[in-house]
Order: C-alpha cells, then sequence, then structure tokens
C-alpha cells in the first residue's frame, strides 16, 4: 500500500478500507448529510416532514400521461432507446427556449442549451469546468444545499454574501468582492438562486436584478443563474431573469422537475457560445448522453398538454400549503421569525435566541416531525439558530399538525434555555460540521 | 479579467470567449473527438457507418415495451416520477445481482450496487474518486475512447499495457507495473475490458483472468473492469468476471445498453463496501439520482419478459453481422489483418505498411464509407495504423458494401505508399492529437 498511499497520509478508516490509502484528495471532501441518519425515521409515515424538496405530483394526469408513453415508445421506440446526441435532443431545446421565454430569456438560441441528467449536473459541469482547487465561488448566505456539497467534492472554497428580504445585497455583494480578492484569493462565480430561494424564500427584487447582472460585469464575475422554482410564483408570473440583463455574463440552470416531475431527471443549461461548447464535452465526458426517453417524454409532455396550465394548478396548490404553514407559524410560534415566500417551497425560519436546530432536530423527530437544519445551507458551520421549513409535499392539515408539533419540541428547548442559558446543549452537538450531501430529502 | 486569470496564462481564444482565462486548469484537457468533424456527413443515409457503437434495437418488441410503459406510468406514475434515491432503486439493485450471476458473481449484496447515468457515469465517479493529477491509469493497448476522455478529463495519465489474441498479458501487465512504480509514478487503477474488447475485439482467456487479478491483489492495484458487452458472446454464456476472482481488488461496471437499450441511460458499479459508499456520495453530489421512470422500466423489463432470450436473440443477430464483416474483409481486403470476434460490437484492423487511418479518413467518407481511426483508442498518438471496425448496427449487405467500399480507399492509398512512400500524406496530419472525447458514434 505504501506506493500508492497519498500524499496526506491520512491512516483513518484503513482497517475497514483496503483502498483507503488510494482515494484522490478530494475524496475527502464528500460528506454524508447530516440528516442522512435520521433519514429511515423521517420516512415513517408518522413522521410529518418538513424538511423534503420533493414536489407534490398527485395533479399530474396520469392516465394520460401512461397513455403518451405508450405511444411514445410504440411510434418512436427505436429513437427513444437508442443513443443521443451529447447536447441534448434539438426538439427539446427548441422547447426550452420556448419555456425561457416566461422568465424575460427572449429570442434564447436553442443551440446554446445543453440538457443534463438533473440540473444538478449542470452545476456540477460548471464547477468542474471553473474551479481549481481553492477559489473563491461566491454564493448566497444562506445556500441550496445541493450546490455547496458540488463545490466542496471540486475544492472550491465559498464565501457566503448577505441577503435580505428582496433577495442578494448589491452593495454587500460588491463588499464581498472587493474583500476577496484584496484577500489575494481569485472568484470564479457568483452562484445564485434569485426566484423563491431555496432555503431562504426570499426573491431577489426586480430592481436589483440588473445592478447585480452590473456588478458582476463589471467586475468580470461570471453569474450562475440557478431557478428550478421560478415559474412556481403564487400571485404572478415569473420576474426577468438576471440572464436577461447579461447575456454574456450569465450561465442559466432551469429544470423540469418542480414544474413538470423530477423522475426523468431532465435539466438544462443555457450559456454563451464557448462555455456551452465546454458544457457539452464535459457532460459527454461524464454521461455521454442524457435520455432519450426522458427527453422525449418531456418534449411530448411540452406539445400535448397545455403544460403552462398545469403550473398555474402547481402555483395554486403550493399558495395554499404555504398559506397552510404561515398561518400554523402565527398560531403555534409567535416566538420565531420567518421569511414570507411568494413562491417555490420553503420559508425559513430564525428560532428564539440561544436555541440550537441541529442540536434540536432529534428531539424534533421524536416528536414526529422533522425539518433541516440552518447549517445544511451554510459553508462555514453558520445556521445553528435557522431550520428550513418545506410546505411542498405533505397537505396543509399535515403541514399545521407538523407546525403545532414542532412548536412544542421549541418551547420546551426554550424553556430548558430560559432555565439553565444555552449551554445546556453543548453535549448534543455532533463535530461532524455542516452536512452537505444533497440527500434526496434536502433538496 | 487579470485577478481571475489561471494559472497557466493561457491567452488563446480570449477574444472569442470572454470567460477563457477563467476556466479550471483540467478544462483544457477537454478536447473534441476527432471524427465529431466529419459527424453531419457520417449520418448522412448514403453512407456507410462501420464507426457507431449503436446497438441494433429492431429486434425489441416496441409494442409491448409501449404497453408496459403505460402500466408503470398509470399505476406507479407518482413513485416513477418522484425524485429517488442516490444509490438506485432497491428493486432494481436486486435484478442486478441475478444479471451479474451470469457472469460469474454469486450472491453478489445488491447494497454494494450503485445505480448511474450509464456506465460511462460510474467510469467518470471513479475517477473522481481515485485521480489525483498526474497518477497513472493502466489500460489496455488500445482501450475505450471514453474512458480515455474521462482520464484524461481528470487529469490522469495512462500507460498503455500490451495484449494479445487472449486479452492482457499478465507478464506485460507486471512489467508496467514495475516500470511505472520504478519512475516514481503513482498507479491508481487497472482499467480493463475482458469481453469482446473495445475496441480490439478480443476476450481475455479464462486461464489468464485468476492470473491478472492475483497480480493486481498482490501489488495492490485496483482493477477496474468493465462490461459492456459480457452477455454478447456469439458462441457461449459469459467466462467469469475477474470480479469473482477478487472480490475485495475490483469495481465491476455493467450496463443495459448493449443487452436491452442505451434511451434508458442506466448502468451500474458493483463495488467493495467502502468504495460504494464513496461512490454514492459522489453520485448524489453529480446527478442527485438517476431516473427513477428508467430504473423502474428496466426492472419491468427483467421481471416481465424473457430477457435473457432476447439476449440470445441480439447475440445471433449480431453474429450474423460478425460473419459478413469477417467475410467481407476476407474477400475485399486481404492486405490487413483484423482481430476474429467471439461477441460483441467490433474488429481490430491492421492496415498495410506505411497506411495511416487518420489521415486516411476523409477520403473514405468521400466513398461513402466511415470507421474510427485507431489513434482515438491511445492516449499517445499511437494507432494510426490501425482502424475499429463495427457492424453492430447497418444489416449484413450493408457491411459487405461498406467493406467493399472501403477496400477501395485501401488499395489506392496502397498504391500510393508504394508509388511515392509514406511521407506522400504527412500534410493531412492535423494536430490535434487523438481525439477522446466519447463521440455517440465512437461508444
Amino acid at each position: 500500500m505504501s506506493i500508492s498511499a497519498n500524499s496526506d497520509g491520512n491512516q483513518q478508516g484503513n482497517r475497514l478500507d483496503p483502498w483507503f490509502n488510494t482515494y484522490a484528495e478530494r475524496a475527502h471532501n464528500l460528506r454524508a448529510s447530516e440528516i442522512r441518519a435520521l433519514f429511515s425515521v423521517v420516512s415513517r409515515p408518522e413522521v410529518v416532514s418538513l424538511a423534503g424538496g420533493m414536489p407534490n405530483l398527485t395533479d399530474l394526469p396520469l392516465d394520460r400521461l401512461a397513455e403518451s408513453a405508450k405511444h411514445l415508445i410504440a411510434t418512436h421506440g427505436a429513437q427513444a432507446m437508442q443513443y443521443g446526441s451529447g447536447q441534448g435532443w434539438e426538439v427539446l431545446r427548441e422547447h426550452i427556449t420556448e419555456v425561457m421565454s416566461y422568465d424575460g430569456i427572449l429570442g434564447a438560441d436553442p443551440d446554446d442549451v445543453v440538457i443534463t441528467t438533473g440540473s444538478q449536473q449542470a452545476l456540477d459541469l460548471m464547477t468542474e469546468l471553473f474551479i481549481n482547487p481553492g477559489d473563491v465561488i461566491l454564493a448566497e448566505a444562506p445556500s441550496y444545499v445541493g450546490a455547496l456539497g458540488v463545490f466542496r467534492a471540486r475544492q472550491a472554497d465559498v464565501v457566503h454574501v448577505p441577503m435580505d428580504e428582496n433577495g442578494l445585497i448589491p452593495e454587500a455583494l460588491e463588499q464581498s468582492i472587493h474583500d476577496v480578492r484584496a484577500s489575494g484569493r481569485t472568484i470564479k462565480m457568483l452562484y445564485t438562486i434569485p426566484n423563491f430561494h431555496n432555503p431562504a424564500g426570499v426573491t431577489l427584487s426586480l430592481e436589483r436584478r440588473p445592478r447585480i447582472a452590473e456588478i458582476c460585469m463589471r467586475e468580470q464575475v461570471l453569474i450562475l443563474e440557478d431557478n428550478p422554482y421560478g415559474l412556481l410564483g403564487f400571485h404572478s408570473d415569473p420576474l426577468p431573469a438576471i440572464q436577461s440583463f447579461s447575456p454574456e455574463g450569465v450561465v442559466y440552470l432551469g429544470s423540469f422537475s418542480k414544474m413538470f416531475a423530477p423522475g426523468f431527471r431532465i435539466g438544462w443549461a443555457y450559456a454563451p457560445h464557448a462555455i456551452r461548447d465546454k458544457l457539452v464535452l464535459a457532460s459527454e465526458s461524464a454521461i455521454l448522453s442524457p435520455s432519450m426517453v426522458g427527453q422525449m417524454a418531456i418534449a411530448g409532455y411540452l406539445r400535448d398538454y397545455d403544460w403552462y396550465s398545469q403550473v398555474k394548478a402547481f402555483r395554486s396548490m403550493y399558495a395554499e400549503r404555504a398559506q397552510a404553514m404561515l398561518g400554523a407559524l402565527e398560531e403555534y410560534m409567535p416566538d420565531c421569525t420567518w421569511t414570507i415566500p411568494d413562491g417555490g417551497f420553503y420559508t425559513w425560519v430564525t428560532l428564539p435566541a440561544g436555541l440550537d436546530a441541529k442540536s434540536m432536530l432529534p428531539r424534533a423527530v421524536r416528536a414526529q416531525v422533522a425539518y433541516v437544519a440552518g447549517t445544511a445551507f451554510y459553508y462555514d458551520g453558520q445556521g445553528r439558530d435557522h431550520m428550513r421549513l418545506s410546505f411542498c409535499y405533505p397537505t396543509p392539515e399535515r403541514i399545521r399538525e407538523g407546525v403545532r408539533r414542532l412548536s412544542t419540541v421549541v418551547h420546551a428547548e426554550k424553556e430548558l434555555v430560559e432555565m439553565f442559558g444555552a449551554a445546556f446543549h453543548k453535549h448534543d452537538i455532533d463535530e461532524v460540521g455542516p452536512g452537505i450531501a444533497p440527500a434526496p430529502n434536502a433538496l
């Protein structure tokens, strides 16, 4: 083993894994989510999970979709079951330009769309293409757990930029760019979720969008705009994408997982042409080509169905669930504060002073309710005073019951803190660090 | 741009791509396939392509499969269209252990199977997990173009190990391990395709399998055993996998792309438990989870169909096409030599002395026949005297016609070489280097 030992000489785990010393350095950056250990418990039917990011698919017309699938295989099976192009099927890329027009991206060129295995793969490819170890990615504070996991796996450093109820703060972005560069480090991109942020639940205001675009173009910072929830606003059509203010400065990521369904694993990147070229090569290297069955099924859905009416139905359904959650929070948890989402799946809750969402989680699960502790959404261990609550999957009744159960745990914790001070639960804190692998219920 | 310039300071392409100086170093290792430029020409119907690696799906029972797809969505659509586990669906993992039993892998644990977006993704994940820049991967000479592309993208170095008509030569493997280590470099794995090798068309003999396993275990070199064609032997059931001789020393890769169909993009890795853990984390980071629709469709196919009879039908069909190719080679190209495949999709042709398959390719395409030049299958520019011919996709009649057309090009080249010497076509040789991105028709 000595010849193939890696340079850090770490012997931990050697007795259990004969190949331990042969892994690449980057392999040691892969970590399990902090909520993975609770997984089997959380998935029990008696637990109300406010942790998951799974869309609610009960409104989809499954019988009609079943007929469509039959027709696809019977009439185009030889094409659907074959390899396709690495960039993705041109017919679906055409449809995607139409979908993006709802985000204010007008006249998009289908030739600059790259179809991926979910937008997660596009995130991974962009990180592969741009990040040398130690390079900095700017991201909102907090940010999407699955993106942070990719960034860590690729040995990036993440610097969080503050946001408020109107999203990322332009002045804070400028200050962060200045500070990081003053420290001698290289900024490779800004990763941002402008609409119905995961986990923060807020939306970047219209007024700030051209300002963010302008700052990044002036400072030559590429923007990675991640927009899985954009069509799912409760009250209105989407605000124009940052991409629409800076076509050469933005790589835009889209996904069918929330506006239709995640089971086909089809997402996309829309990129300036030269970056598009490299994304195609990187994707061919990673997976050869995306699923033709999935691409053709989704193209058929966009062609044959009134998909925008389905999106509107989803909006109403999620709006009702959001209202159930916000109402329950007001009723049961007046000693917390939370963000008011205008769309998407999440609200971001701030606990009373001294409470720790991470150490409280096992007690919440014992009370049959689950959430994701705020630490999952930071690169640096912040976030213990926050939790992400999702309202996408449980029914409104279950959401109310979940918040009620959670309130009993919060109140019990608060009483203990008031009696004994915040130090009492220090022993509960494990030292695994922030969990950042994107376990399915932390999407 | 100066702050985000990468370390090599390469300015090439800067005027066309404003982000050129921000790419990661590894991004410069991504290259287009050398045959990509010929793509649009090769796909014209009048061209006989002996270049592609697409399976022939005409024998699949599309009407029955269409009914199965309908039934799947109608009865299990909410599950099929949802996110699944990062490791892959447990029901399909169970079926995969049955499939692997045909390769002599008995009693496999479904918990050690990781389902991926084609086995290409498993290749990519394994390279990500084990390769630091400059680490060595041993691979057969020649080797699969798509694997070489992944290895280059991840900044590995590849050392080719000679093979003969019985596959990888054990003594040459030992010598290579010795030589590489004597030069101070770190070997991370042996990448091998034991059955119906792509592109060489040969199979590792039964006698050599335990020897390869023993050498690698003694020398602590992990084996990455890639077996997409294993069930497609013309004359017999598969030889036992190398994995069956060294369960703790092998990561085995399988695929449904050739034994069923590639359109679902479902492959797998079967790995020692500790490596399996890391593969799951790496796959979650890359794609979150594989397609549930694809996994459930394939599980249904394995459950409801006599899939092994379908494999036997594929075998007969490919055997007939191989026979057509070998017969045509004997008839039309007696001045070449070639390997005699017992299965799979390819034969590996050696041209008469002085001919260059790479520079000859444009003339072949003008004569309406295509192949892949041998250089695609080496890391180091070797292979100009070889070409890979595939017999998987065209009909036997088209194969014969393709070989006939190819023979006219070879004979014309040979005459020129005999008249003027090998130097005459030097001007045709582009300096792009070996193309290694896995373009779809070089699978």
